[in-house]
């Protein structure tokens, strides 16, 4: 039997697009992939996701979706896709026990934040290192706190900014004697006065008891070795798009994001539509995603009925 | 004393700028407008909107992000802005007791459904009559049912076909002896053998009991009435975006809808920003509507940074 559309990734974006697409009679199926959820699973509480006052929990907000899915009909495999053969169609997707052919595909596999992997990280991941300033920033934890930033793009410079307006001092810690930022950005950065930036710096270990309340920085001209007491660690090192089974087989920008065209879902591919954080690095909120998950949803329909 | 940024609207692409605008400590201020919550109030049952396993009622759904948005801070007026001054900066807003100056402005007025103005349309609005086919076609109420579309363009084919996957019968009724549809969707329509279109009609009246059970047509050649048993009316005739108050201040497109630049929610004035169904001619879903609100506020402080 050929699936009329097969979704891949289930995060906000993956949940929408199935909740769309089961809800338009097209009996979508889902693999969940390694990380059932996606990104927002491995943080703490939400407060941006409009229709909930107080913020709700990363995974419960993805549990509910789930639930919204199932109830909508959509059938979930909890596997991962390995390969997917997208030449000709119907598109042929492979997991560990399943190979099977779909007329279209919705591709919502997300994108992981880089890490450093330093001693501390796994244990302080949400209980002080975050990986989104935009979304973490205003939690009560990092209110009027020193705040670490660690890169040299543009985000850095904005997400430093960003946290200007919540922590008592902003530090930039940058491996290198200069910024990739903008000139503008630059000039924004040196004019606040509450960030500093730590030139020539990486940061080799985060520390705390049950939270975090330091790092060691490292000057890699001298190699010395310093602590500097802070509430919050904030990675603005960039994402990787989960796309490396997609390579050769569909138009990726040189960091691997999936490239779709302007206000719409659709890939280099006819019948292969991306939606979420795997086409988008520029927004990265749940939010953006499931607006975008909605779309996908609509644009297969589209394509399913002949008229697109 | 300035605002920082004024929020014009109240629908999810609204409260969700001011959830993060407000989150981002730029303290917002919203006017609500004449009818808080925007269009999602007068709906039933919302099953898209992702996070609720099986569906939410629409007013809850606004009140909970009411509830959200004063919960994060934003100060909101039940008021409505009649006129704006986006000539020079800070931008001017006029509203029945308040005029005020802001150095952004977010414009999340969103649209609003045409309407017939017949006899049975506000009894049955929501009790059979439908203004989106995309969020009620899969409602039980419509299942294997009789289903009716008003309209001739792309949008009224589209949803003639959307319905045909839940309805027993579809009739489009269209008041010209040929559609405005492109030719794809005339196909498409025409080889369906559940749509029927019914040529130089128009619906003249709804009726029913409790719920919508019938409408009387009228030929607009011959003056014929008919009664048509149906329980469902789709109205596809299209949205008035809500921008009376801005014309000749921002570049509007012929049908009134704000102009936006590419995967971004600028306008044509420089701090002015718009999201939600005001700029939206195409996905009008609220989810779509709550990802463009979450770009306009974070789009508004790169802007007050100074950074865009």
């Amino acid at each position: 039997m050929t699936e009329k559309v097969v979704i891949i990734g289930s995060g906000p974006a993956g949940h929408t697009a199935a909740i769309y697409a089961a809800r338009a009679n097209l009996n979508p199926l889902m693999f969940e992939g390694i990380q059932a959820g996606g990104q927002l699973t491995t943080t703490t509480v939400i407060e941006n996701f409009p229709g909930f006052q107080e913020g709700i929990n990363g995974m419960e907000l993805m549990t509910k979706m789930k639930e919204q899915s199932l109830h909508a009909g959509v059938r979930i495999l909890s596997e991962e896709i390995h390969s997917v053969q997208l030449s000709s169609r119907p598109f042929k997707v492979k997991s560990q026990t399943q190979e099977l052919e779909s007329e279209t595909l919705i591709i919502a596999t997300g994108a992981t934040a880089k890490k450093l992997n330093i001693p501390g990280e796994e244990q302080f991941w949400q209980r002080g290192i975050s990986a989104c300033a935009v979304c973490d920033g205003a939690l009560p934890a990092f209110r009027n706190k020193v705040l670490v930033v660690i890169g040299g793009g543009d985000s850095a410079a904005e997400e430093a900014l960003h946290l200007s307006r919540f922590g008592s001092k902003i530090y930039l810690i940058h491996r290198r004697d200069q910024l990739r930022a903008s000139q503008i950005m630059q000039k924004r950065l040196l004019k606040n006065p509450k960030i500093e930036i730590i030139w020539n710096t990486v940061v080799t270990e985060a520390k705390g008891q049950k939270i975090l309340e330091s790092v060691n920085l490292k000057n890699v001209q001298n190699g010395e070795i310093k602590n500097l007491a802070c509430s919050g660690l904030f990675y603005a090192i960039g994402h990787t798009p989960n796309t490396n089974f997609l390579k050769n087989q569909i138009l990726l920008d040189k960091e691997g994001f999936i490239i779709t065209q302007s206000n719409s879902t659709k890939t280099s591919i006819k019948g292969v539509f991306a939606c979420g954080d795997v086409q988008d690095r520029y927004w990265k909120q749940a939010i953006t995603a499931a607006g975008t998950g909605c779309m996908a949803a609509l644009e297969t329909e589209r394509f399913l009925t002949g008229v697109d």
